[in-house]
């Protein structure tokens, strides 16, 4: 007999559910489908029930099953998800006592467990939470949990400062939409391209000059290089794209206070991080996070156990 | 008899153009068909001189004339342009000697003079050599031009050093283009909102994070001041616009060197910049300089007379 439920990280533009056993991920489905869509389609508050229960119910047979438990964390407890509920306080204690979720139910009666966001005075974070608890406590990397930086990076990067098996603080860096912005609704669209990447060395430069002096002042370099220089879109991307890492880090460098540093998220924004923060010499005990199957599923792993009734686990 | 001229700066989304007599704008036409528009209905090299004459020729006829000569800045110069000139090199001279020019002319004979940008190393300019040129020739500003720092509020504002007549170098900083995208095409478009002002107390708190740590670390904060504190859109918008032009000035004061700073632009973005340099505290000596008429036709002035042949001017 083992544990089996359905993993699932809703966000706003995509959902993603996972039909996991023991830990470990056996099946997967992916969907262009976020709660903003959800959402849209909701007329009136008796509807948005029905629409979202319905659609992990279609989630849930996609993976071959009907009635798993399912743990679900992102924007589905959002102003636009399914429930709004209030964010936890910070200090988040690592251990998920203070994490705040709901038990809803789909009509068959199968549990869903909503886990909501987190907050401090002056930032919010809405999945991310699950995932530094699902990093913290995993084999491999619990033995930060009582101290370190954690830096997920990505749309809304985050630096979180793990302290005595808590999450006592984060800041929020827009470097992955500010990417997108930049290179698609200004005059930097003209002269970048991601269609292919640069070189290290475009790149690095971008990392200097962000980490020596902030990105704003090199935002328009990004295209005299093409003008004066000629430099090819690709280079001007990937110089742009180190220069908003680079800058994000200097905000780091200030943080760091000999903590060691973990960096958590896909592998290829993960090993551009690690490449940025080797050139600034900055940071010198440096961890990457490699948890193929997603920090979240190992937070909603490690989580459900604690919130089933007694009797409820193991389930099959 | 007196100069009687066409005054024309043409953008990349915008032309103007001016009747002016003895240095003073008489009538003046704006349409919203920049080079952009012209540039992408051309077919071939050929129908890109005609294309753009007759535009120009129209412009002409309505404010009522058929062959004044033209003074024309802006991107007009540029790759996208009527004819690509190349930068003129810092130092630029303020007298205008060293600008790049080129005299064409209309199909009855009509001279447009075309005049080009210019470039240092690292940046690069067209439209604001000729904004420069008429500013610190201008009997009110002239004082200025054996040293200050002129600061041109805008879309890509740019931060230009002068030193004993001419201009030594600038940077140029994206902060209008940046507060368009992030408040149309990233998350911040749900919380700010530019329909109506926020207060002076908003701004100049984004004034003072985005001086102290730079735009990044507060970017984020626009959303957050909405979800925790309920912060009303204008606003989101007004601490936003706070902290790019806040971050713009942590810039400047690198540069400040105990110059006199000017700042020329639209009034009611050259009054937000000032509030700002006030907050924080790091210029001295601020002057606003005030060219209702704009300064680009100021330079046009200028320049005219000096390039005509003998016998042309004065030419009403």
């Amino acid at each position: 007999m083992s544990l089996r439920y359905a993993s699932c990280d809703w966000g706003t533009s995509s959902f993603r559910i996972r039909m996991v056993e023991d830990g470990v991920s056996k099946s997967e489905i992916n969907w262009p489908f976020g709660i903003r869509s959800i959402h849209d389609s909701v007329s009136n508050e008796c509807d948005r029930d029905s629409k979202f229960a319905d659609f992990l119910k279609r989630g849930l047979s996609a993976l071959g099953f009907g009635d798993m438990p399912i743990v679900l964390s992102g924007m589905a407890s959002s102003t636009i998800g399914w429930r709004e509920l209030r964010y936890a306080k910070v200090p988040l204690e690592l251990d998920g006592s203070n994490l705040v979720h709901e038990r809803l139910s789909l009509e068959n009666g199968t549990p869903v467990f909503l886990i909501s966001g987190a907050c401090t005075n002056s930032d919010i974070m809405r999945g991310e939470e699950t995932e530094v608890i699902g990093i913290l406590n995993h084999e491999d990397y619990c033995q930060y949990a009582n101290g370190c930086l954690l830096l997920l990076p990505g749309t809304h990067s985050k630096h979180l400062v793990i302290d005595n098996y808590r999450v006592i603080g984060w800041r929020t860096f827009m470097t992955g939409e500010l990417f997108e912005a930049l290179t698609t609704a200004t005059i930097l669209k003209q002269t970048t391209s991601t269609e292919s990447e640069g070189t290290d060395e475009d790149f690095l430069t971008g990392v200097d000059g962000g980490f020596a002096t902030g990105m704003e002042s090199g935002l328009f370099r990004a295209r005299v290089r093409s003008v004066l220089d000629g430099a090819p879109n690709e280079s001007n991307c990937a110089f742009l794209s180190g220069l908003l890492i680079g800058s994000e880090l200097s905000h780091l460098s200030h943080a760091a206070q000999d903590k060691p540093l973990l960096v958590a998220g896909p592998p290829g924004l993960t090993g551009r991080y690690q490449l940025a923060i080797t050139q600034t010499g900055a940071f010198p005990s440096v961890v990457t996070v490699d948890l193929p199957e997603g920090a979240a599923m190992h937070g909603h792993s490690f989580l459900l156990p604690r919130w089933l009734d007694e009797g409820e686990s193991p389930l099959a």
